[in-house]
This record gives C-alpha cells, structure tokens and sequence, in this order.
C-alpha cells in the first residue's frame, strides 16, 4: 500500500532521493511494438531540467537518462518489448555537508516535518524523497504515454503558463502548439504577457522572495469513451495525477470555477450533429461528462503555491522542539511553473494512457 | 480495472442502476472489533435523502438500507467481524414508461451521451449508473469510516454549503458543529446567509432553473502521518475522492486559489512550538505537507456545477443524431449542495479511513 | 488490503457469513453488450448446491439467487450494460442456537481457531465467514465468466472427480463433456469407477467420517498469449485461484509429479506444424509455456483433503484454553469433490476471463 | 494490469531482460528504521549465482547489485527511510551474435513461442525477459523480507532439495539449519542423499540431458493470524508466488498428497493447550488453516521439471512455422534445484512480510 506507483493498466512506479545514489523508475503494462522516439524522451526531459534558463534555481542536476530494458532496436527503429521499461538518472556527487544545518531543521511549508512524523528517520540533503527531483521520472514516463497516445489516437498534450502571481493571460484556456508555448523561457505563449512574467520572476528572484500562479492542460483528440465510473471517473483520475504534484493547491475541469456562477441553463452544454458527428456546441463540460471524455477538448488549470524554499530569514523550530531562525541560503527556483508545464503534460498524458488501455474491453 | 471499487486498504465497491432491482455496496478491510452505532449510518443517510425539504427534489427514494453480513451483535453492540460488510437498498417500483421518451435522447450535460459510446448500450431510466442515487453506497461507508475515524484518533469530519450561486459566506473557512451546519435546510451556518440562499434556491426553482456553488469541508484531529507520497499523497487521494463526486467542477487546498496570488514569504506557515507540540502558526497549507497530513485542519473547497436538469426546453440530438428539442419535466433538485454535504463528509472520510489504515505499517 | 476481492481487470467482490442476513457479490469489469443466459447461471448454482444427492449433506440451503444491476433485458435478451453486478441469495432462517455448543470451541483442522486469532471476535454459527456457503458467489461469477469466454473464443472447461480417497481414473487427464459428467452423482465420468466411488463415499458416510481426492479441470479452446509475465503468470494464478478454495491440498499442472520423474529429453513438448498451425506433439506443459497459454488444453489436477467435520468424536480445546472432547452431532459432507466440480470450473473461468480482458492490450 | 509486480504492501516491481542493459526492481512499502544487513543481501544472490559450483551452468552472470535508494546510513547501520528502495545489476556484455540462431527457432519448452504470440516481438538473446535470471531481483526483495521478518516476529525461512529425479530423502519435510542445507552443493541436509544426487546431476549433465525433482521449504516462528480470506489466503497468495517461479510444476501444503489418502478422523489436527498456549498435536494443515497461519510450522513442497535446455537436438518449428532441427550448444544447467534453493526462500518471504504487514489492522 506504498505509493510509489501510479496507474493501473499503464504503470509507473519510481524511486530515489534527491541525493542518494539515483533515481529512477519501471513503466510496465505498455504494449509491445511501439515505435519510441527516445530523443523526444530526452527532449521532455530538457524542458523540466533546473538551470535552462534565468527564471529557474541554477542548480546543476544530471538530467541523463538510461534505459535498462523493455526495448529493442528492430531495423534502426527503437520498438517496445511489452516488458517493463526500467530507467535510472545517477545523481550528481553532492557534497552532503552542504545539507547539515538542515539535518534537524523542519522547513517551512516543505514536507521535513510530515516525513519525519510519518517515517521517524529522514533523509534531509535536498529534501530526500520529497524533493521534485523525483518529477523526472513522470516525465519520462510521460513521453512515452504522449508517444503512445499519438500513434494511437491522434491526441494532443499541451500545457502552458497563464498565470504568474497577478499576471495573467486575458483570454480563456485553448489549445497552443508546444513550439509556440516554449518561445518564452516561461512558457506563456502570449508575448507580452511572457515579457511581463519574466519581469516579475526577475524582481522576485532579487527579493530572494518565490510566486506561483496557474497553468493551463488542453488535450485535444482525446477518444471519446476514457474514464471508467464510479470512482476511477476520468476527471477523478486526473485530479490524483495532477495534486500528487508538488506545490499545488487545487484545480478546474472546463468552465471552473466561474462555471459555478452560472444558471444550468446557462452552463449545459446543447448538442448537436455535424457531418454525422455528435458535438457539443459549447465546452463547459471541459471534454469531461460523468466522468468519461466526450471528445471535445479536455480543459483543466492547475493551481500552484508559491515555491517554500525562499531566501529569508524564517521562524520554524527542529527536530528537537527549539525554536530557530533559518536563514536564506542557496539557490531557489522563484517560480516552478515554467518548469513544471512538461511534468503537467506528463502526468496527463499517463493518466489518459492508463484509461486508453483500461477502455479496451468495455464491450463486447 | 473496471471503476466501481474506492481505497486500497478500506475499500468500497458499489453496484446499482437508479431503476434496476437495488443498489448497495461492499465495505472490506473495517477492522475487527469495532462497535458500530447504526442509527448514525441511517441519520447520515437521511441527511442525503431527496425530499426532505423545499429545497430538494421531492422525488421519493427508498433509503432504507439494509445490512446483510460483516456484523454481529455481541453483549447488547453491534460489532465488526473484520469480514466485509455488505449492504442493499432496494429501489422503489418505478414506472420505467415515464422514462421511453429518454431512451434515446442524449440529455445536455448529462451521462447520456457518454455512457452510450463507452458501453454501446444504456440503462436511460434515471440516469442508471450515472445518476447521483449510486452516492447512497457512499454516504453508508463514510459513516462507518467516519465512527472508525471518531473512535481510532477523535478525528472529525464536517461540511457545510459556503457559496450557493452568487451568495457566499463571508468569512474564511473553518469548522462548524453539524448540528449547526444542520439547522437551516441549505446546510449554511450562517443563519442570515442561509436564508438568503434557501430564498436564492427557491426563485431558482420556480425558474425551472438550477445553481451551483461551493462546500467548505473541515477535518480536525487528524492524526499527522497520514498520506504516502509520491502518488497516493493525501491531497492526491482526496481530490480523486471529492472529483469522483457527480458534478464537481474543482476545489482548493487551504489557501487554494487565493494563497496562489501570495509570495512565498507570505504563504509559507511558520513553525512553533508549544507544550512540547509542534505546530505551524498559520494553516495556509490546509492541513498537508508534503502529501502528508501535519495535525492542523484539513481544509478544502469543493465547487459544484448547476444541475444540469432544468424544467425548460433545450436542444440536443438523439442517439441517431437527429436534433431534437427536449422538454423539461418532471421533478429535480435546482440546487445539489444541500444534499451534498454529508456525500462529501463521507468521501472525506473514507479516503482518511484508507489511509489511516495504511499508514499502520509507515514505521518499525 | 482486506482479501474478499479477486481478479485485476473482471474483478469478483463477495460478501457474507454463513447464517448472516445474506452472502452474495459484485462482478466488476464485464463487458457491456455480453447477452446471458441466466438459466445457465442458475443450473451451475444446482451443481454446487448442498441436498442434491445421498453423496451430499443433507443441509438444506438457499441457493436462490437475485440480480440486482448490471443486467438490462432488451429485445427479449438479458444483457450486460458494462456496470457491476451486484446479486444476493438470502441466508435460511435458521436456528443459531443450534450452534451454541460451539462458541467457544475450536474444531480440528477448521478455521475456527484462526479467526479468532486473527480478529479476536467471530460468527460461529455455521462456520461464519469461512464457511464454503461463500463459494455461491463464486460460482455464480464463474457462470459469467464461462459465458464471457464461450461467447469470445469458443473456450470450454469442464472438471471431474479423478479420485476418492483410494478410488482413481485409470487413465490420465482428458476433456469430459459436463453431461457426462454430470450422469453420475459423484461426477467421474467412468461409469465403473464413479460406482465404486460412489459406494467408497457411502460407506464413510455411515462410519461419521471423511473422505477427500483429486479433481481435473480441463479447459479447451484456449486463446494462446494470455498470462502476464513475471509475476502474473497464468499458471501462477490459475494456482491462487484454485487454493483459495477451501480443503485444497495442492496441485499440479500438466505432467505434474509424474513429470518430475522425467529427464529434459523426455519432457519436452516438442513443436509441429501442422495445417499452417503451431502445435505441440505433446502437452506435457499442460497448456501453459513461460507462464503464457500456448493453445494447447489447460490441465490441471486439484487436491483435496478429506472434510474437517466428521461425525466422531474428537479432542480440542475452547478458547480459553480448556480441554474438550467435541461430539459429533449433525449433518456433513463426506466428501466435498462432487459439489467442489463446478466450482473448480468457476475459478477457472474467472482467472482465464480475467487474463483474457488483460490481453487485449499487449501488442499495438 | 501488467504482471510485473507482486505483493500488495510489501512490493516488489522488477525489470530487465537477460542480455538488455541491466536488470532490478524496486521495493515498496517496507517500513522505515529497519536496519539492514547489506551482506546477508549478497550473500544470498551468491547462493543462487549461476557457476557456483559443477551442478549448475558455468555462465557467468555479473549479479553484482547496486543500492539506489531508499537506504540511509546513521550511526554507522544501513536503515531504510521507508522509500521505495532500487536496486539495479548491470547485465554483462555479452556477445549477441551467439544468439542468431535462435532468433526465429522456438526452443521446445521454453517461453519462446508463446511470448511471440504475446507480444509480436522478442528479445530472443538468452531468453529476454523470460529467463531465470529475472528471479535475481526476487532473491534482493526476498533478503529484506527475511531481515523484516526475523526482525519482527523471529520467523525463520529455510528451503532445501528433497529429490533429484528419482533420490529421494527418506524422511518427511522437517526444519533445517541453512548451513546445514548449505554444507553440499546439491543443497540437501543428508549428506548420504546429497552425494548420491550430485552423482545423478553430473551423470546427467554428461548425457546432456537434465532432471528435475522437489523442494521443501519450512517457515518456523510464523506468527499466527497471517493470511486474508477468502481469496487472499495465505496458501493461495503463497502458491501465486512460488508457481510464479520458471519451471514449477505443481506445489503441496502440509501433508499434501499422501495426506488426500487419509480419512478426516485419521488427517484432522487435534488441539491442545500447553503452558497457555494453543497448539495442534500434528501439523498436517502445514501451519495454515482457513487460509490463515495457525503458529506452527509453513510446510510446502514445490516440484519442478527438468530444465527444458538440453544439449542434445530436438525438432522443433521456427516463426515461420518451418520445421526445424534444434542442435544442442553451449551450457546449460542440468538441474535447476539447489539454485533455486534461495529462490523459494525468497517468495515465501516476500509473501509473507506483505502479509505480514497488511495484518496490522485486522483488529481494533
């Protein structure tokens, strides 16, 4: 009953602390003769990497990932075996000392507290366990759920930063290219409003102060029929995904929260018929009713905090129960959201990859 | 992988169509031993039930719930065995022909649509799987979950309508006694509140029309460990539980979505400690660090969409995909949240039950 | 964690003690549009049901099943609609003060003892939760499941008593047709041996003893690929499937024990071609190669021991640890294996249904 | 729904194929503070490393494990953090090309074919991810279980060679000493037997033939209550684990086939009470009854065939379904037994320590 894995047809279990020797993970249940590109694996990869730009902590991570097992070149083409694929990323040598004042130390709004209750031993050189180190693996895992989806049904994934703090795109969620999205180094794809961001992260980061703020997740070609009610609804399914994220603090499917503000008569979305097709005419349903996609775009905005770890003096107490004052030192990502809109993406596209291959035999 | 069974320790499996024979459930892994008060399962249940005020569907069910194993009276108590419990309510005889002018509509956003593509053929009476009746299984293992919680770690568990349309409570979050909460129809603790949403729901309703709005959930006493990060943190489990719930647009965590427009200086809950406990000034975190609960509240918001049955005429298309205009009749409830508040205590509940159980064997 | 569920994918949840309220179900995972024959589904029940014979205990039962969702009757055909199938038979009125005498007392080599320890709390009345009254349920999935694989792949399986006590079939394992089976009441379809079984049984009857053999289940028209490497091998769960089941002593697969005795040179199954067909020469892998079915038939013998309850009486001790000498008074089943056929046929069924839905995703 | 993890608390995933990069797994859901014996670790892998002696093949495996997470060192003791622990062994560099011949040849007895119907693809060198060598990971999961378990409840786990062929041991399954299992490198505790089995597997060997036979294992210290019924029983979860081993034919609990012979009044245990505590006289339910562990001693014996490699031709077909002559080359082990020795020392410990830890709530 450990929760280190996710899924239930497509599964992804990781491991790995921060600092210990590696990290890493087991997708299995993908099916065999699958053609992976594994640049587009690496490239996911160098869209969550700390260091790509100047809005994220300089921090150096080893980012290099090796694949164990689960795959077989066949005529120049890299194709799954239908066995587990097993990946690691080694860690890069730390100097553990750096850490030592942390030893005892409960940070605020990190989790040094919670694991150290729950587990009575802990592992304090970056966070352990805790750290968002261990997003990597979902990426990974995620690429090949994205590849797999493509080949399969023609869907796509993108997932773009709307909000930074009070800074905000003025238009409704849509669907925007990956190329268009990673223009700027925030990825917003409205320029203007990138500029803006990047400004006020700027400001933050000099402050040694952190912001959050609200991404955006369309998926467009989603086959109609994922989700399986009552409980594992694919709206459901999705929430767990995205609120295992670190940082998070909550989410909207379709319409939202402004939805809510509505009359039914005002929010069902009508029907109709086009080209022997059956649509819906609006989308407040966000792609989603009674729990199983409709085929229309599946819309969701994903809350986050602003990062914990800051730069500033902080009251908090440690292990022992005295107070201390921790102070601000090191790096820090200002704001998470530029690098997490890959892990958003991931851990989308495992989740409608697990109700794709679940959907498989709901009828006859 | 078919959806129907809830947790992995404490678990819930559901059957049952709104007009088929019955509907119930199975609760296993209920520790043995426990002394369980009946009367509290079937109060919480007619907390649930259509019909029991102005503001809810006058739509009669049966509610009467009937155990049938995993229980024994020792000495005067009923008593858990540690084997599952299983449990029915019939559904009342009902006239399917007042439903043969839905058999083939697709009702906008309704299951209609969906369920007929998932499964290629639909039980229409009611809504079948997808209507909200299948709740009654949840509200009967929440009550048993939440006498667990009470009796285990004097956990409690409450939730009262905070926002019904445009008309909101105007104070934060926080916990209230059910029999307060219980006091005025609409399940808001705010007497002259309430009343202006009761009035709100009524106009609603003679319109034909429907709203959504907001519940507040608060569990205090929870024991700090519970959670399992990194997939099945606490946050994660919850949120799947509480989307899992028939027309739920989203929620937030603690400072949710207003905590995402604070700098990290700002947000981040200190730590003190005080006789020898530690505990964090603030609870902007809404009681889960981590992914793992801290001791303090927990604190979430749940927005609810407006019903999507209305008495007034809307346009669709049938299961030929022929436009058609669909009437409005009949009976419905123009607003949910009264009668959701204790379906979200109860998924609250179960979730926390899960893993309370799973975090027995967190440490040697 | 709680153990009253089975299968991944076409999931079996049960529920009740023997002389509670009810024992019943829910099939989770079927398939939608499946037509049924509930006919046939009761005429297994007959099978197992306890009177049926002089071979049998003389314990009346009510073996009357109801289904209460999942199922809808269109055009004259029951048919499943993809959601779970819950279905109840109501326990007999009975007198629990017949079991008083056995409260406290733990009676040899049954789970009386067990229970207690493991829950500290217990229904004696009947055997309670582990009494085999619980194999109802699954008899009633396996008839799903038969329905499921007949419908799909022209699979057919079908058991027999091999041996009573020291009363055996003279030739090795083979595919019997049910009626010929069934035209004994001990169910071994050799007329000769089936008598003198049938007079063996008798026999013990009269001394208030026991008696327990072996049972083959052959299954043909096998789909090859099913069974998930490396844990889930078809064999590996066709074994938990099988001794799950009360009495079971052990198993073997194919060749079995006998095949132990033989060199590699011998053993080996060694391929043909045959009509543009890959086949084995011989079977001595019994269907199953690498823990993936290969097309060829599943064979199995199962063990049983003889029936813990016997007429005589025996020495124990209660539960607080006194020394008794417990009578024999009732009825009870000489030997299970007749009643035991069609349940071995159901746990087949459902772990192959189970493997079979899994399948369907392996390859692109 | 893939079959690549076992246990439902105490988890084991694993991966890698015999001649991919490398193989491991990952451990989740052991609890932290254990201290942990790296060495007992090693040593086991060493008890089951291919060359280890003239009984078995002389291939060498690179079965040096790395630690990747989940393990901290404090006070100079390796301890677990109660993270997933990953743990990786770099396969050797081996030369494909001595594989060709087997690229499209189906190898009697072996997984070759029906992974081909499976999956459509294969990774025909040295057997993929169908060989032996994946139980490596099994034997790491299976050191921590058995630390787990002596740790907590004093439970002790020995396995040991029974028949070779046809030479037996002459008395009935007991416990033995691991070093005195250890002391012959056939790993059987009668030194008389032990010789005259090696003699049989080098006689074997030398024909280029091979030969099966049996193991017993013998858990002592068990603490009763283990095992969840009904389907989840102990006997049942121990038999999935041990037939999910390449190469076992079938498996025996207790008295087991010779005790199916017997009459109930002749096979029944009696209880009695001695010094306060409960016990059975004999022990022919092998320490589990109902499904649960009842304090005395687990007794399984577990058979495997002859190794289906043997050097010596066969006919066979390849994937295009051309009959063809298999010539025997290279090694080979002419008798898998006392390697698998460890093996089944290790599934039943892992077995075990997931039910041990899913016990923990069984009672209030």
């Amino acid at each position: 009953m450990a929760g280190n894995s996710f899924g239930k047809h497509f599964q992804l279990m990781t491991f790995g602390e921060s600092h210990g020797e590696a990290i890493g993970g087991i997708i299995d249940g993908i099916p065999a003769g699958l053609n992976i590109d594994l640049q587009m694996v690496h490239h996911e990869l160098s869209r969550r990497k700390p260091g790509q730009s100047n809005l994220t902590t300089p921090r150096k991570e080893n980012d290099e990932v090796k694949f164990l097992s689960g795959l077989i070149e066949k005529d120049g083409q890299i194709t799954t075996l239908g066995s587990p694929i097993g990946f690691i990323a080694y860690n890069n040598d730390s100097n553990s000392s750096d850490y030592n004042h942390l030893e005892k130390a409960f940070r605020p709004s990190h989790a040094d507290y919670t694991y150290n209750v729950k587990y009575g031993v802990r592992d304090h050189r970056g966070g352990g366990r805790s750290s968002a180190r261990e997003t990597l693996s979902r990426v990974v895992a995620g690429a090949f759920a994205q590849q797999l989806l493509e080949k399969e049904c023609k869907t796509q994934i993108s997932a773009y930063v709307e909000r930074v703090h009070d800074i905000s795109m003025p238009n409704p969620p849509q669907f925007y290219e990956k190329n268009q999205i990673d223009s700027s180094e925030v990825r917003c794809p409205n320029p203007e409003i990138a500029s803006r961001m990047e400004q006020k992260i700027s400001e933050i980061k000099n402050e040694g102060d952190s912001v959050g703020g609200a991404i955006v997740m369309v998926a467009k070609g989603v086959k109609a029929g994922l989700g399986e009610p009552v409980f594992d609804k694919l709206n459901a399914d999705l929430s767990k995904a995205l609120m295992s994220l670190p940082a998070t603090k909550g989410l909207e499917f379709g319409s939202g929260l402004s939805g809510t503000l509505l009359k039914g008569s005002e929010h069902n979305d009508e029907f109709a018929s086009s080209n022997g097709k059956i649509r819906t005419k609006t989308n407040r349903s966000g792609g989603i009713q009674g729990g199983i996609s409709n085929g229309e775009d599946i819309v969701i905005r994903l809350w986050f905090k602003p990062t914990s770890t800051i730069l500033q003096d902080q009251n908090s107490v440690d292990s022992n129960g005295n107070e201390i004052v921790l102070g601000g030192v090191g790096r820090h990502d200002p704001c998470v959201l530029p690098r997490a809109v890959p892990i958003v993406e991931a851990m989308v596209a495992i989740t409608l990859a697990d109700h794709y291959m679940r959907n498989h035999s709901s009828k006859i």
